[in-house]
């Protein structure tokens, strides 16, 4: 009943944005690209320019359409992508939430490791030196260097071939980066030398090496963590 | 430039959206519960009744806020959670990104069922077994079990005590279901004989089983997946 109600409520700019998200899909709007703009959706979509004006509004709420001034309404590259997709700023207990994405890093980043050590091309193994290099010269200045430490991850993640996992890393990373902000300079360059040691295995194309490498350095994260805590 | 013009550009609605989800993170706004009306946001906030109202548009499209008519403006249980928070509807090859939803779910899932053998308790177990009948009577009936077959793995997430897993393992499996939908009734008693292995070995608290059963079943929907594609 209260689930009939809630479809039946649905608004009409809600429906439009909906209609708008299914021509995104279908690629008549492509990916990065301008939509037409709100006179052409209107009579395109047979629909008032008010309603088309708060449909965008929900688009861009939601991610999928950004307005740049004096341009137009553009398609995001990374349509429907949320900075904070989980709630993760709503948590009741920060620590615990940071133990939890911790604990999905072990499960999750070692094997990433092992797959990026299977499928990394030099080009990768390139970028991910850079990547390594440019934490530790951050650690070494007494930066903060959690964005690029991401970067890092990411970047591993992004060796795998798997497209999901360099959406996912990210997100998790971020989480415990945000919400705790592990930026000890006296423990990071333990680091330095961890995140060299998982290229080095990846650059030997060695998956035991590569998770062993990870796993062992998470496991440093997550004693600093808890020294934290 | 562009991000400090991105910066800039955020309209005053947007901002007193961001002042609500500050009085909902401080739970000054408790989760859940009814939020002032326009009129006292309004004086609260010090701005007008129609920025107030545009906010909370904003925050709807956000699913920070629900408005229930006749009843108020309340704060969602879930805040913030969205319904497709990677944008799987956008991915360009469905087929891969099941692959890639289904690569994902074969690290995780193992070692979560490993998690649950260790965690659950009696009434988990009870729960899982629920579950997995459940499952069991839909696929005998032939009728559509995903949506209750992501509850019974979404259950295994819930039995670890990682409060981020539960909402982690609902979005990938129905990735998977949704854009590709594995409901082959002639393999899926298979499936039936798999859950119940994995339930057995939570009960027995063996990590070592309920591991190598989840993976097992992992496999095995692997294979149908591919087999389809």
């Amino acid at each position: 009943m209260q689930q009939d109600f809630t479809i039946d409520s649905r608004s009409l700019p809600e429906r439009v944005a909906d209609k708008i998200e299914e021509l995104i899909i279908s690629q008549t709007f492509p990916m990065g690209e301008k939509i037409p703009n709100e006179t052409e959706l209107s009579a395109t979509l047979n629909v008032g320019r008010s309603t088309v004006r708060e449909a965008i509004k929900i688009l861009v709420a939601k991610n999928v359409l950004e307005i740049r001034r004096g341009a137009g309404t553009y398609v995001r590259r990374d349509a429907g992508m949320v900075s904070d997709p989980l709630g993760f700023r709503f948590a009741s207990n920060p620590n615990k939430l940071a133990l939890d994405l911790c604990e999905i890093r072990t499960i999750v980043e070692p094997q990433l490791a092992a797959m990026a050590a299977l499928h990394a091309t030099s080009q990768d193994i390139e970028q991910l030196q850079s990547l390594c290099d440019e934490v530790a010269a951050l650690i070494s200045r007494k930066v903060n260097y959690g964005q690029k430490d991401i970067e890092f991850h990411t970047k591993i993640a992004n060796c795998t071939g798997n497209l999901v996992v360099p959406k996912l890393v990210p997100i998790i990373n971020t989480g415990i980066d945000t919400y705790v902000g592990i930026t000890n300079f006296s423990l990071a360059g333990r680091a330095t030398l961890e995140h060299q040691k998982i290229v080095d295995a990846i650059r030997r194309h060695s998956p035991e090496e590569a998770q062993a490498a990870m796993a062992e350095h998470l496991k440093s994260n997550r004693a600093t963590l808890i020294g934290l805590g």
